[in-house]
């Protein structure tokens, strides 16, 4: 083996280890996430609260304003079949996104509707997703309301 | 150069690159993101909402409930001046922190007190930290109470 070679592997080692450039993983991370966020709200607005349950991980903890948390996938079905009771419709939008490894972090906000679409309610939400099975679920999440408590 | 020590050099680089056990760095990050929600804590039964605002990025948002989101340290400032006339001492206690390179998440649970003690409101927050100058700042912050709604 020549020197050339011994630096060449020791180069493409560093490189092999190193993470993609911040943009193009943040770019791709943040396209990832919204995908997950439509998901939430095509479920919420079709009233499916399984398939809402279904986006979070097993151990997953829902902190809704208004009610204890809900950990697991049983109590936070349960907690959507109330929550969607009331037969409003969610807008949300994708503020930040942040992430590494296994975790990404989104922050954003959301619109509450009437079915005759009249503004209700609106806020923010945090989210921390978790990577499981290659796709990205959701394991900690919180929202509340901005407008003045009643 | 011999091929042990090509081989050796590569093993090297790959070392530096990875990053440290999940165990010892999860163990060190826990410890300085409780550090920094016990200052938070501090500050607040101080009554201290400048000292609270200086935990915060420069261009961090707050979502508390009930208001709009203030975004900056001016702005955070002036919202816990406003939380804190309400003379409630809070108490915080830390869930799951994960975290990655510049980036941590706390999930946690609040309970709120007044001056003799006695419990008031209760609920659970997310806070997203970033790391400035060596330390943990909160960067996106966001809490609701489990409390019903009145």
């Amino acid at each position: 083996m020549t020197r050339r070679t011994a630096v060449g592997l020791v180069v493409l080692a560093l490189t092999l280890a190193l993470p993609l450039p911040a943009a193009a993983q943040t770019g791709d991370l943040r396209a990832q996430i919204e995908k997950v966020a439509k998901a939430w709200e095509k479920a919420y607005n079709s009233g499916d609260a399984a398939a809402l349950a279904a986006l979070y991980t097993k151990d997953a903890l829902l902190m809704a304003p208004g009610v204890e948390a809900a950990s697991g996938t049983k109590a936070i079905q349960a907690l959507f079949v109330k929550d969607l009771a009331g037969g409003l419709k969610n807008t949300l939008t994708t503020g930040d996104v942040v992430g590494a490894g296994d975790h990404a972090v989104e922050t954003g906000t959301w619109v509450a509707t009437s079915a005759d679409g009249k503004h209700v309610d609106h806020g923010g939400y945090m989210t921390l997703y978790k990577k499981e099975g290659g796709g990205w679920k959701l394991y900690r999440d919180i929202w509340n309301s901005a407008m003045p408590q009643k």
